[in-house]
């Protein structure tokens, strides 16, 4: 077996149930990230290639070499329904690992997404097809396709550890990756934050201020902070 | 009092008239810089949050630490009809300082808009709002509420001085500060280089040349310019 | 004459021919650079101020030295209808070389767009013309007339040599540069992918795999991946 | 417990044995790169505070809130002599997380170096003490101590997974890291290829080709290379 | 009236007194900055241009253009022994503004160093005679001389205020500025600190922990923080 | 023919000859750049491995594919003593394309350094080697051998255009690039610079002004510069 985790195809994962990732589905990145206690971001240079793209699902994830989309074409074949494919490479590179024909097969295999921390190409047309993608990079340079990468290791993805069959979520604010084993507990804090979130909203829009509303003028002053005129 | 302008509230500040803002309001950025003598702008890494993005409002200043947003709360207390938040940072972050909840406060406070030095998240809702804002960053990260900086004191935005009171204009184009002092002076010049445009650009649509229309052949050929076939 | 090529303007142009030029306006840029044997690409960095700016048409060359903008008003008498003009820097600079004025000049004389590794401004004004620019920034920063460049010399516009009179197509994967001599030759090369990937497109749609269809399941085993459960 | 590995200190952690990582330490890490099958790379953002440091340990991992510094403290008590502490950070953050006084409590508690995704300061001393540090900045920025983080959880330290107890080496080439489980098996092959590279060295300086000791002339042909006088 | 303190050159400014210039020189730029409360540093892309460069002095202000270094010579008539020269540019630029003819000049007028937001060049030269410069960049590319800034007028160099005859120290840590009006206080600050660092210095060589020395066990546990085993 | 320079390595190339080649060793960077009307430059990004690094030679020139380093190889084969090769690359990579073996073998060929917009490693033995190389970037990372680049085609290497045969000066200021037509001509100007340049040191050690040297007072009144007090 690989030393390095290279080289490798995992092809049973256990993802996240289908329930848990419909829970979550309902909410944006900010809500979740702050559910799960500020953690799973990915960083922020992650954009997605259109303004409203939304995705979440469950991650195949896959490593891939710098310029070599080489592991692309072997994670489609691993792709159930409701997946999002998630991206690693072992260098920062920003050339064009996917286009329109692998949204195709990724779309055709019910792929609901592609997160990858390297570039991608025929955007117009991945737009057009509603195919959400978040990338480092939009670039139409080509791909080689001779160095092995691997499907289904832990990968580190703009920043953040994605484990396969984790829930992978993505909006306007950027990614988030919420382990499998906590999967249903986020989802559960997220209900109640949003919850709590729309009762603040309506006393903010009538003037209350964050201030009185969250008890800040006294720790405030403590901290020595003077008004003058 | 502080040494160094940090754990400092301002309450009353001069600002602007509204008449002089009204007036700046009409152009944008690239005008108003010019009108300006080429002075005043941010650095070109501050971006609208959505494209079409406009604010024009009078200079309520903020000193943010990293990664905290204590002072956008602070701040708010101190926004009336008319100002436009800038927030400056001590050091480089691209934290979400800022989002919806924060937003439908500052709006209910009569807030135009936001330039902030740092990042912000739930942009989606903010589009939605109509709520203009200018950042270095689009980031889910949360913020803490720990470390003291202030509200109305010159801070550095994005490489520009800005005063409390100073009017702010922002748009697609980037971001500019014209100080207290000469705003009506800037309206001014800023009236004239408008009217001065519009017959250029007739003329430049006509097929007439900048080379004839700013009297440049001369100076080119003195600098040495040659034409060769 | 010039030992470096700054201070000179050539009149005389041979430019690729219209034929050869509207064979590849058809085709995005990544197709374009596949067929051109993935060569022509310009960084990434380089991007549509709107979403959707396409353009083909036959370089005229422009040599800027930071901050100046002198010779672009010198590039405008070259420009004939059909030509894109190209704008590399003797230094990195993302100040505002070029506007709407410049913008109907240029569109007056029968340019198609601009291509320039440097900043833009009145982007507003530039998305309301439909005139497609594709730069390194956009910026309100106004400029100087001080510095001799050049027009119609090879330049180096964000990493890609073009030459007076190449074909430039620009959409929103990048910019790609055609040399004249072989523009004809990747034209066809170009047709010929594009029927070549419709194909690709339906079997992809159909589920096939790129495993499969591009016969990796060999190359990939040789190379030593490894499938595990 | 913790959902997000967040406020947490593990204090047994399972260290890769004495023998193993001086086995290490003899290499540069470029070689155990190499012998790793190319894996286990930091980002090259990661420099050393002074030319010429190198260090090799087990790792004590710290997982950072930007800006704060609380959780160094804490990793200080989890050090044992022949220690690496490695430091990642919940977003960008280049603030001075660590100085000469930390410096000066580490080395008494054994630690031979830090690897950090952040900024460090008093390099001046640190050099003077000769305790290597690798860091993505230098910066005197001061933290705070408010934002809990962890230690000895799994991190991700500039793109590079890294749990407790793992080898580190940094050189002026980088840091990588290697894993426990295979650090024994990385060290002989690191082993076998020093001493391949040695023989390589003295072909190569008697003026043999790269292209005849690896064979690559047919390859080459094989792809298209054309030689033209 | 210049409206926007452009192309101006003030003679007469008021320094900070060369007692405390010297009382300051004796630190660090990290003690400084805690000593100032933790304001006033400049970016950490400030780098020396050789490592050891050390410098404190009094503010001589110039604002740049980009790629334009007139006013460094303006400038230079306005240096006094003891003196720093400190200069921003009105958009970034990495051009080389000053090379060893200027430091000729300016260090025969008795200027300590140069703090430039821009690029120098002939670094080996400024090296050899131990001329202290910190830059954004180092490039060989030569300047023009067309575009008024100013001498002596507040500018912001890489995100800090300086005022003419402000303190201004550098070195391997980065870069601060102390106003004229603060110096003496913060002065006095700092040698307080620097006694109290030497105390903690020999605590944290004898083993003790910051855990301990600071207080921070309980304010840990207080936030939450777990020890598992 | 390759109709777009990849997979061709051209055997008979014009070399500057050795004589214009050593009149332009003795200049720095900043000096023939000058001396070349201020062309030629690469961005400064490119930095030397180790501080005081020289070199001066005759061009030989690879096009790389990203992260694949086959043509490095076949570059050995074509250089001659005085040679210095310089590498570009179809995308950005801060792969480790170059390290000591290579070095030995370039060495051996006579090679004078190394020109690489990537990544290189080993610094530390061609430190000792003194090996001159400059580069984008250090990385351990490992290269592929996969892709076909070209030998002694034009290339553009940090944003300068190189050709076989050209003279390439690099030292810590920077490189710069001087072709063969006009390097004599450009070693004449180097040399009248350099003479008069050590006039106006001596000038301005004696306290002599630029203003004066000069002649700067009178055009930057005339630009409207005004003295106050």
């Amino acid at each position: 077996m690989s030393i390095n985790n290279l080289g490798i195809v995992k092809r049973n994962i256990e993802r996240t149930d289908a329930e848990t990732v419909e829970r979550l589905a309902k909410f944006g990145v900010a809500t979740i990230h702050e559910a799960f206690g500020r953690a799973g971001l990915m960083k922020p240079y992650m954009r997605p290639i259109y303004s409203g793209a939304h995705v979440c699902g469950t991650a195949v994830t896959v490593l891939l070499q710098p310029g070599d989309n080489w592991m692309l074409h072997v994670a489609a074949e691993q792709i159930r329904p409701g997946d999002v494919v998630v991206a690693g490479c072992t260098a920062d590179s920003t050339d064009g690992f996917f286009g329109d024909l692998l949204a195709t097969s990724y779309k055709s295999r019910g792929a609901r997404g592609l997160i990858i921390d390297g570039g991608v190409r025929d955007v117009k047309d991945l737009t057009a097809m509603g195919f959400p993608v978040f990338s480092r990079a939009i670039h139409a340079k080509g791909c080689t396709r001779a160095s092995l990468g691997s499907v289904n290791v832990p990968v580190v993805c703009a920043g953040a550890i994605v484990n396969p069959g984790d829930v992978v979520v993505a909006d306007d604010d950027g990614v988030v990756v919420v382990p499998r084993a906590v999967a249903a507990q986020v989802a559960t804090a997220a209900e109640a934050r949003e919850a709590n979130e729309a009762a603040k909203r309506t006393r903010f829009a009538a003037g209350e201020l964050g201030l009185d509303m969250y008890g800040l003028r006294e720790p405030l002053a403590k901290a020595g902070l003077k008004y003058i005129d």
